[in-house]
């Protein structure tokens, strides 16, 4: 999508097919600095470092690093190192498997010689698939704001949380293609950004892009959506998912089953877009059987921003001595979840809504 | 309560009788700032800056001012003084007129030398009736407590929202006081406290007085409450109220509304501690009646907290030229309220509730 009038991807061949170029997104909201990769070992520090974010913004930086490591070296044991390098940046990331695996399928039976080219082509085409997946959630999903702009005036109101945005994939995100999508074809849409703590990806990643490209939009902390929701102020909720359970259910950052309780509870309808890869179909009951991961308090207890100089600081907010807690995500029961918007169409949040669409899996 | 083992109330007579003494809010929890009061105009800057907050404790600085007044000018005209200063501190804050009127209502038919002693033992009286009914809360809420501490193993949970707690009135608080009370008891108590978005009461007040008088606690972002609900891992709600309809609906800290879902979704019970003298005996639907204060931007925007090198400093957190939006408060419909606690015991959150306990205002 755009920053400031120019169109980007989250990673791109550069140099001439020698290196690849990112949008640092550790610097992000307060600084767009473009980063090269041209070596196996700043592509794996990229993804540990999140400078990439985002399961498919990490497999495509993954795919692109094993082809910096063929450069390097693209025997077997080349093969080999950088598979291992990789492997290793961010382990629980399914996506980053994936790729790595999709690399070395892609070489492994080539001679040596042949191994960069075939690489640098299977890398550019992990990041088209990508693009491809995501304009398919966002032409399922326009459908869905289409038919809530043709019934009213003014606006149509989305409310998302935390980023499923572009900077989380290659181009278009899966939350946000479908408003991107309405946005360019001129439908008036709206977006409440939930601030998202504690890492708030909403207020500085998805408020970011947005406003790059031009969407309007808003901030509110995470406690006001449902307040909004009660008066009336929100048309549509859109959120991603990290993992989907075969029934429906879905995990998601951490406060979304807050929101789907209130979007229920105000008859609002409650979607959420996924690439059909963050299915698990070895799931079904997603609240006792997606494991939360609990990380370090450091992400509840620091807050990072401007300083009035503008240099960036980071500050200690919570009382002294008080422990904090910190839990990533949380499961939304698919009986709260009004559908799921996929790469090949909206289905209902249930087996058979999952069954019908990917018939192949079911 | 207790700071570092040193019982404190907010609020208290200091140099013999010639003024008060308050703990400067503002400064907290980085800093515990005894400040003296000893002229009307502090008093009346200690209000308007936020140095005291909690309607409670309001009411108890403006009694202290109108004493400060008098002591500067104790005839008619230095009463009215007192009263016009000390009335447009916080236009909105009920506790504040309804204190200025009861300090005016002692002095008034005595005569100007008898006024500054008759002050200091209303504004005395305003503080101690303020303990008593806190206590009353207290004891009410505490065989809640008991009830449950008696049927399980391990801690009694407790989720508590922004600060309803002794630094917002004279001491005791109103959803800390069972808590309060049953920790001094020896029963076990762990609370869960939401940070409290935008202006993080919980992280820091609510944390701060927990952590200071030795509860067992743990600060949790906003987003995290119905997680730990959807796991077992908590018992009870507990929140205050800033206004509570005819019909048990209450208006309190905004994402109150979220976590009554949550409690209502996982069958947890969902309790609002009040002193009477938050009910609007004239209002019977909340959601549509009590009006939702929207405040600056700036509340959402700016964090404030300890640098490295122990500085206080303020950062901007959202992406820049990307808007917020600041609703203060919601509104909690009676239906997702097991209880409410007030000085007289506990009672349904519903007008037959409330006649039943307050048969005088029925």
């Amino acid at each position: 999508m755009k920053i400031n009038g120019k169109a980007y991807r989250t990673i791109w061949t550069a140099s001439g097919g020698a290196a690849a170029e990112i949008i640092d997104q550790v610097r992000l909201p307060f600084e767009v600095d473009i980063v090269t990769l041209d070596t196996l070992e700043k592509a794996a520090i990229a993804i540990e470092s999140m400078q990439v974010r985002g399961a498919p913004c990490i497999g495509a930086t993954a795919a692109y690093g094993m082809f910096l490591g063929l450069k390097e070296d693209a025997s077997d044991a080349g093969l080999a190192r950088a598979s291992e390098r990789l492997g290793r940046t961010r382990p629980t990331a399914v996506n980053l498997h994936w790729a790595i695996d999709e690399m070395s399928h892609a070489v492994a039976n080539a001679q040596p010689v042949e191994r960069v080219a075939l690489a640098l082509k299977r890398a550019e085409e992990i990041c088209d698939e990508d693009v491809e997946i995501s304009k398919g959630i966002g032409a399922s999903g326009l459908k869905l704001i289409e038919e809530i702009a043709a019934k009213k005036k003014g606006p149509v109101n989305i409310l998302t949380h935390c980023n499923a945005g572009w900077l989380a994939t290659v181009d278009w995100g899966t939350a946000t293609a479908p408003i991107y999508m309405a946005h360019d074809k001129g439908i008036n849409v709206h977006v409440w950004v939930d601030e998202t703590r504690p890492r708030n990806q909403g207020a500085s990643l998805t408020a970011f892009e947005l406003g790059a490209h031009g969407v309007p939009h808003t901030v509110i902390v995470d406690n006001v959506g449902g307040h909004l929701m009660q008066k009336g102020m929100v048309d549509v909720c859109i959120t991603g998912t990290d993992r989907t359970a075969r029934s429906g259910d879905v995990a998601n950052k951490i406060g979304t089953y807050l929101k789907a309780l209130a979007a229920h509870d105000n008859n609002i309808p409650f979607y959420v877009a996924l690439p059909s890869t963050t299915i698990d179909w070895n799931i079904l009951d997603g609240v006792s059987d997606i494991p939360i991961e609990e990380r370090g308090d450091e992400e509840v207890r620091m807050m990072t921003g401007r300083l009035p100089d503008g240099g960036i600081a980071t500050v200690d907010i919570i009382a002294k001595g008080s422990p904090a807690a910190n839990y990533a995500f949380d499961v939304t029961p698919a009986r709260l979840v009004t559908g799921l918007i996929t790469e090949r169409g909206v289905c209902a949040a249930s087996e058979e809504g999952l069954s019908s669409l990917f018939p192949e899996r079911a």
